[in-house]
């Protein structure tokens, strides 16, 4: 018979599960909340016995898995297993995670950081159809993403594939990270609100979003898109710009690795085709030539699931 | 016995040869002119003899070969073993390198791209101290150069490593490429040289390379180094704009790939450490936090062996 794979997403507020076959298909899946007091010391013990929970429902046993994969937010030593870092966990000290797990299920266990975990998942059953060579792209609070080169994830020294550092404004906007004109400090969702703001001082015509901006409304990077749709003069140079930027971050991550596809996901990339468009005019403005025509721009598929899935494919390198 | 390899670095005046042993060691070494007569029919017929002359004269046979390696100019179809569109070698259609030269020598034959493959020789023996993760720019006529991750060179969907590409000023100089602002524009001996007549032309103050270059003197980019080393200040703000979009373009390609070393090399960086130390101080500026500390900027350190050295790697995946 065929053995299973388990696919854990770790997250501030919620722990997702899956159990998929070898192919990533989700055959079982449920969630529990995280419980972050006590330093995040409940989350580990949680995780194990959930597990262990469902596989006795399911009538299922440790030998007819290939494996556990996990995505964390924080540092990640791949070969050790551990965690460190992960504030949103409450997680401060370095967490053996591999160990405890291996050891509270006795299933092989592989974790890696959230958005390089993302980033395989879309890869696998996801826009990036299994290529060898995928960017992903995560707009939301942050972004983030993960990068795919020869069918393994880039890590590098560690921090490879922190693609929303990608410096496209030099002198721009200061970035959480302390740099200034980072793509995350324009194209996350926080970013696109500034941006708006910014050039809603600087604005003089008819806008509904300058009006809602001066009376002191709350602005949303939905809003700032909606608006663009609806043809808002301000709202669509707010947007273009975010495209501009997005834009030239695509064409640098194509003429660097020139993949099969450049995948956006995140909650701004709700915006859709009307981002994905304006992203591509800018794409093919700044990129190499043959990048052009080989490299797609495309929006993510799996929504929240590319976490379980992808973290599921970590497993996979426990296959014999 | 230990077998050997063979490395060709096929260029558009000279065919350098070397044999090295698994490691890399150059044993033997020679080379001949390129002859691009006749569509470059000749240049195949005269790699295959000058092997098969060369094994007579040293008493070695095929079978003490692991393989034959080449980096060539033009476009590599990797599977096939054939090249296109290798202008400066005459060749305008498909080419079967592979074919002719297994055939011609009974040794296994392997070819990538000439950037490529000096990408895996200072890897392999050079600045990258064989690391899995180096980015290699080579600063010359044009910027090119070649990226390894996981320990496998980045060809993506075949542009991959277009490393001169990345766009460091949207807008700003025309490239070769068609695009505007790429960092070969800016970066590369003749980039710099238009860096040097266009800030001349605006510089009133008292410079030498002002003077040369409205006396029109030649001016060339080791010209502008080397005034610039001798504190002429026209040529410091020359030098200056250049290591600007190196030092950005590194921490890109760091803030994304995080490999252990970005090496630097190609005629330009003869500037040596003089070029180094302001190319890291933009660096700093524009890259992640911790690739900062992780992601080392140095110089090449093979020079022109660099290509022969990578080609002899490229036969390495014959090895059983």
């Amino acid at each position: 018979m065929d053995k299973k794979l388990i696919g854990v997403d770790l997250g501030g507020t919620t722990i997702k599960f899956a159990i998929t076959t070898e192919n990533g298909e989700i055959q079982q899946r449920w969630s529990i909340e995280t419980n972050i007091l006590d330093e995040g010391s409940h989350i580990v013990p949680d995780i194990i016995e959930s597990i262990n929970h469902h596989l006795e429902m399911y009538e299922m046993k440790p030998e007819q898995f290939i494996g556990i994969g996990m995505g964390t937010p924080g540092t990640v030593d791949l070969e050790k297993g551990t965690v460190v870092g992960a504030y949103n966990l409450n997680w401060k000290t370095v967490q053996n995670v591999k160990e405890e797990i291996e050891k509270g299920t006795n299933i092989k266990f592989a974790v890696d950081n959230d958005a390089n975990v993302a980033a395989l998942g879309e890869r696998w059953k996801g826009a990036g159809e299994n290529a060898d060579d995928v960017v992903f792209i995560t707009l939301g609070t942050g972004v983030g993403g993960g990068i795919i080169t020869n069918g393994k994830l880039v890590h590098g020294m560690g921090a490879g594939g922190e693609v929303g550092h990608m410096n496209v404004h030099p002198g721009g906007y200061l970035c959480t990270c302390g740099n200034r004109g980072c793509l995350e400090a324009y194209a996350s969702a926080t970013g696109v609100v500034r941006v708006a703001r910014d050039m809603a001082e600087e604005y003089a015509g008819n806008s509904k979003l300058k009006q809602l901006t001066d009376d002191g409304e709350e602005v949303t990077s939905k809003l700032v898109f909606d608006l663009a749709k609806e043809n808002d003069p301000l709202a669509k140079m707010v947007v273009d710009r975010v495209c501009n930027y997005l834009g030239l971050a695509c064409a640098n991550f194509g003429s660097i690795l020139n993949p099969s596809a450049i995948v956006i996901g995140g909650g701004v990339s709700a915006a859709g085709q009307f981002l994905l468009d304006q992203v591509k005019n800018y794409f093919n403005e700044y990129a190499f030539p043959t990048v052009k025509s080989s490299t797609e721009i495309k929006l993510a598929q799996l929504g929240n699931e590319a976490g379980v899935i992808g973290a599921a494919s970590l497993a996979l390198k426990f296959k014999d």
